[in-house]
């Protein structure tokens, strides 16, 4: 009777989950559409990048649909469907750079496999294919072998590929064929015809550059950094006004930094390929990003590590604490505040070295606030050193986190001169800079032996800033600035000019 | 007079480059072979996977050179060739993975390209490129936006390549032909021809395994980080006996951890796709690798950090340095030696924890004096806290790092079970274990209800050792160990219980 009962309600269970089958199908169809979408959205270049290839194969398929040129192409028009197959990289530089090894290797490797076929053709009928087996064995091993270097391997790999590829085909059916050449002209010809469409449609049909990304990522990863930064305080002090639960995501921010490397290395790598697009020269300086990234990523490691020091339990005297919250607040917010106008610099590929250095100017000043509090702290909380250890490594590090912020912007200053950034439009002194108040200013025009005029009619004039060096004194204090597109320079000189 | 002279010695020097020419062509072409030689040396595996290659495409040429199997097949064997060029990878995992990508990929691709050209075939003269091109064009698009997600990206990206490349190729090409099916066929097996011999060449001939390489590389980074543990003492307290030069080099080796992530997870994807082999058997726990691979990386970066204040040139009161030396000089190096014996255990593959925990007991021990050294030197040098604060900070870290090796050692200790590790073959109280002498042993069989006793026949007895706890005094202390199995394991975690 209970076995009865149970073969029931199993029953019933069963025929239950059979009614409730289609509408969760539905759930589930309905939720990976969802899904399928948020995913388009999060990056619309993914659809487009999808599209494009469509248009690309259809381009490529009229070989075939289009009688004339089906009778000079023949079947080999299967090759340049293989090659817009293989070729069509996401980004510009993926596709020039798989294009142009492709073009470059076919042409190599057809030449040497028609040359390797004739001489075999010279061994006599048992000789040929000992001859074309050593050929392609030997250059086959050559080949594959180049790849494992590193420079090879980081630029040529997929030329390297195709070399075999096609210097194997070419050399093994020119065996059983007499008409190698007009097959190794119809191979390149449609894979010519292939590679182009790729590269035009890559190009001009919405390109997404490698070096743009690139240039994004960096900029980017510097905003993340910024933005844990800005969230530690909230983060560490939670009596301010931020809620803890608001900023954690926004402390978590750096992580993806820590693993970026090879991300960044691929991006420059491809950025090579990339023609001038936008306001990125053809020479644009690539590998500097790969520097400026380095810099980002030990400034993420020191972060990660004053992270840690915020999740763990270790508590830390209250009177320690409210000693160097302020001065650690300030560190970390303006540190922050400056990666951002760094970041904002790249972003927009104008020199704003005056904003930058101001934020630094006042982490500095607050790292001397941060030594004096400790001083000043120490000979009343000796009776137990252990327990400020944690604080005291925890200010350690955000001075060492302070330090690789200025590093960064200072490589980004350099840099932003190798890449041609903008000048701020109007370097006059504005009144946030607050701590130098412009009294006078005039302008005199050198005398510069053998100076070619011409040239130097519209910035040979020097500029004479007077500023008022502490704004409640009087002290004044003289600024020569030999040109006036060096001017925001000199000035961004002096203020730093206090090491601390 | 003078130009004539001046042409003389342009002339001169000309005449002497050119005589220099073949004695520096000669040099160079030297230098690039002993270069080329040692690339070869330090992994002579690229070599043997080059000669590899060059066999398998020997092999796959005799579809061409035999004449009845070139009868069968015919030009369809280029289709051999491209697939063993493509398929073959260094790795056994790699080579599996895309040769069984290209394998069903083809199948589904040429099924539903066979499908697609008999249904356009029923849209009539006109309507066939029309119907052609939608199908090309939305499968084409479709599975190009498949390869941007995560997971098919990761393992699939390939077999989504392959899918839209045999798809397009057969639905163009059957417009013009009617032997499509033939084709279809002749295609499919010489692909299943080709990727086989690439397959069985890479298993059976000198196989490089991806997992024994994620397993290899796990442990040796591991080592450095060990070695660079180890040799930190000598560069942070130069006074020991080894030369600075000496450590310097060790303490570099963790460099190549911090940016080592792309690399592993690669390597553990790649070891999912391989059969058991070795001590490796087929559900073998690739992924835990990674786990251990992470906490190795944190541990490099909190040494990164260190390292930093090592190379920094902030100097630290003698008498401060002389109190913390010792315990940091033991923390590190009980540290790096507890990291070698992991090191060893994942190496060997067996489980050896009473050594690691020796270790980790030592390194923690030294912390307590660490803290006791900070606390009885405080209020002596309390006037300047902040000439200390990098010493601190060394140690505070230092502190973090050990924990790190904790982590580690349980992780490991957790992966050796699931990963079947051998126990250590003699868990008899070594000599070394210092700790506890051993002084009585004996052994009961105990009697357990409803036990059955020929399963457990051999294990079922009772150990109870009697160990001198402090050895020059004679407190007797009795651990009751339940079987000899777990002998060893209860006397680890007797030594650790005094966390600290």
């Amino acid at each position: 009777m209970e076995m009865d009962l149970n073969a029931q309600v199993k029953k019933a269970g069963f025929l239950q989950r059979l009614k409730e089958f289609p509408s969760k199908l539905q759930d589930g169809v309905t939720k990976r559409i969802k899904n399928v979408q948020k995913f388009g959205k999060d990056d619309p270049r993914r659809i487009i990048h999808s599209l494009k290839v469509g248009l690309s194969l259809t381009l490529v398929s009229m070989l075939y649909y289009v009688r004339p040129l089906y009778n000079s192409f023949g079947v080999s028009g299967m090759w340049a469907i293989l090659t817009v197959v293989v070729v069509s990289e996401f980004t510009v530089g993926g596709t020039l750079s798989k294009g142009l090894n492709r073009g470059f290797a076919t042409l190599i490797a057809g030449a040497l496999g028609v040359g390797a076929v004739h001489l075999a053709r010279l061994c006599g009928d048992k000789g040929e294919p000992i001859v074309l087996g050593i050929f392609v064995f030997s250059l086959g091993a050559a080949a594959t072998f180049s790849r494992f270097f590193p420079k090879i391997k980081q630029r040529y790999d997929y030329g390297a590929l195709i070399f075999i590829l096609t210097f194997s085909m070419v050399a093994v059916s020119g065996y059983r064929t007499d008409e190698i050449l007009v097959m190794a002209y119809q191979r390149l010809s449609t894979i010519l015809i292939g590679g182009t469409i790729c590269i035009l449609v890559s190009i001009f049909v919405f390109p997404v550059w490698a070096g743009e990304d690139l240039h994004k990522m960096i900029a980017n990863n510097i905003i993340k950094l910024a933005n844990s930064l800005e969230g530690f305080e909230g983060e560490y002090f939670p009596s301010s006004e931020k809620t803890s639960k608001e900023t954690n995501s926004c402390v978590q921010q750096y992580k993806s930094i820590l693993t970026s490397k090879s991300a960044e290395d691929t991006l420059a790598n491809l950025a090579r390929w990339e023609p001038g697009h936008g306001r990125f020269r053809l020479r644009h300086p690539w590998t500097k990003y790969l520097k400026i990234a380095g810099l980002v990523r030990q400034c993420a490691f020191h972060f990660e590590i004053l992270n840690g020091y915020v999740l763990s339990d270790v508590k830390i005297p209250l009177d320690f604490i409210s000693k160097i919250q302020e001065p650690c607040s300030i560190m970390s917010r303006e540190a922050g505040e400056a990666l951002k106008d760094v970041a904002k610099c790249i972003k927009t590929m104008k020199r704003d070295n005056v904003s930058i250095n101001k934020h630094i100017e006042k982490s500095k000043n607050a790292i001397q606030s941060l030594r004096i509090a400790l001083k000043t702290s120490s000979p009343e909380t000796e009776k137990d050193l252990l327990e400020i250890i944690p604080g005291v490594t925890m200010a350690s590090i955000l001075i060492e986190i302070v330090n690789y912020v200025e590093k960064i912007s200072e490589v980004v200053e350099e840099f932003s001169g190798l890449a041609h950034f903008k000048e701020t439009p109007d370097p006059k002194v504005s009144p946030e800079l607050g701590q130098h108040q412009l009294l006078h200013r005039g302008t005199v025009k050198p005398v510069l032996e053998g100076d070619n005029e011409e040239e130097n009619n519209s910035s040979s004039h020097v500029v004479i800033n007077v500023h008022d060096e502490q704004p409640p004194t009087t002290n004044e204090k003289q600024s020569f600035g030999r040109r006036e597109d060096d001017e925001s320079r000199c000035r961004v000189d002096m203020l730093s000019l206090p090491k601390l």
